[in-house]
């Protein structure tokens, strides 16, 4: 009997990795530093991109992706603070992939933009098996949804360069132990930052602002390198 | 060529309800009510399973089976109230299934059992496509992750018999508008219930916990109608 190969996409995970790498080159030679920013629904991501537009806008070039399963409300909040923003909408879809960014970035002028910040579906499970092309994840959680999350949720925390601990201007109200959520993010991520903030108060945006504002330089200088005139390589 | 058919499971929330309807004959032969309840991470959905079993384990035979990616530590909370607790692992995955379900259920002896408590995985997203073979779905909203969910998650608002809105609480230090909540989680679901309460302080659970009793009692008839003898079948 005949044998008949069925091509199977083995690994959706290593499509879409593909995909990332695509985004990621084109970040690269854009000079964009570019964050994938995750949490539960009502964390607080959308408030944070006002603050963080409000404080930084004048000092670089802001652009904003927004993933939600349908409706455009998060890219209307960010569009009124002046920057450019993109809605993408999953139509109940649980997480963005490469492949939205894609189609996401075609509607931005990246000429304009040394930050891009996309934020993703509220979601603390599927989205942090994705790449997006992104350099860094950051992953934010709400002292209301409590201190066992990344026991709970342990990939999330494991795999992001920065821990955003939001709404501390709840924890008098709430059982949630801070010192809990540094304790065990830390084992699973030993490497990473944990910054306290309120997105209410402003308290503890200091540290978040200057990170960002120290890697918007890195890439800076990544972007002034590739600047360089082709004649420089020609001999 | 040998044209070669590829069997292909088409629908894979089809070959799920299937599964979830053999559930739901076994809920019915027992004469168990079964909810699913689900909600985004930390909204206190284990919380409120120990209030209601604190408050109604005298009156009936309480079971639970706990939904986590990887770790125990709900279903280890939910022993303690000393009812009968199953913890299923999704190893990572993000909402439970009617297989889940099937094999958890011969962990528990169902005859001591008159309501059965599934808690979902934390996730406001992708439990909400998977029936499991329960009568009614709860969906819980913290009122900590602000009131545009049901609008912007509308699906999990949509298909639920009643909107629990807990950390109420919490109200005069958030800008929740509980009255949004409600005007945009009716629209979506007109015939669903909403219950205000508090897991932490206990207010407002007379309401939520009668709906349970009523339902409870329902199944008991079922039950006791099922128990007719068999003869009275046989002419």
């Amino acid at each position: 009997m005949a044998q008949i190969k069925v091509p199977v996409v083995r690994n959706i995970l290593q499509a879409n990795d593909r995909l990332a790498s695509e985004n990621r080159n084109r970040f690269d030679e854009a000079g964009i530093f570019v964050v994938n920013l995750m949490s539960s629904p009502g964390a607080g991501k959308t408030s944070l991109l006002e603050k963080t537009i409000d404080a930084l806008a004048a000092r670089m070039g802001i652009a904003v992706i927004e993933g939600d399963l349908q409706s455009s409300c998060d890219a209307e909040r960010i569009q009124k603070k002046g920057v450019q923003a993109v809605q993408i909408n999953t139509d109940g879809g649980c997480h963005l992939d490469g492949n939205m960014i894609q189609i996401a970035l075609d509607s931005l002028d990246l000429s304009q933009v040394d930050l891009l910040i996309i934020e993703n579906v509220g979601n603390l499970v599927c989205p942090a098996e994705f790449n997006l092309g992104e350099h860094e994840k950051i992953t934010m959680l709400s002292v209301a949804e409590g201190d066992d999350k990344p026991i709970k949720y342990p990939l999330i925390f494991q795999i992001c360069s920065v821990l955003l601990v939001n709404k501390i201007d709840l924890l008098p109200y709430t059982d949630c132990d801070v010192a809990k959520i540094r304790q065990t993010s830390k084992q699973l991520n030993p490497a990473g930052k944990v910054f306290e903030i309120s997105c209410r108060t402003g308290e503890g945006f200091g540290p978040w602002l200057s990170w960002i504002e120290e890697k918007v330089g890195e890439h800076r200088k990544i972007r002034a390198g590739a600047a360089v005139p082709p004649q420089a390589d020609s001999h």
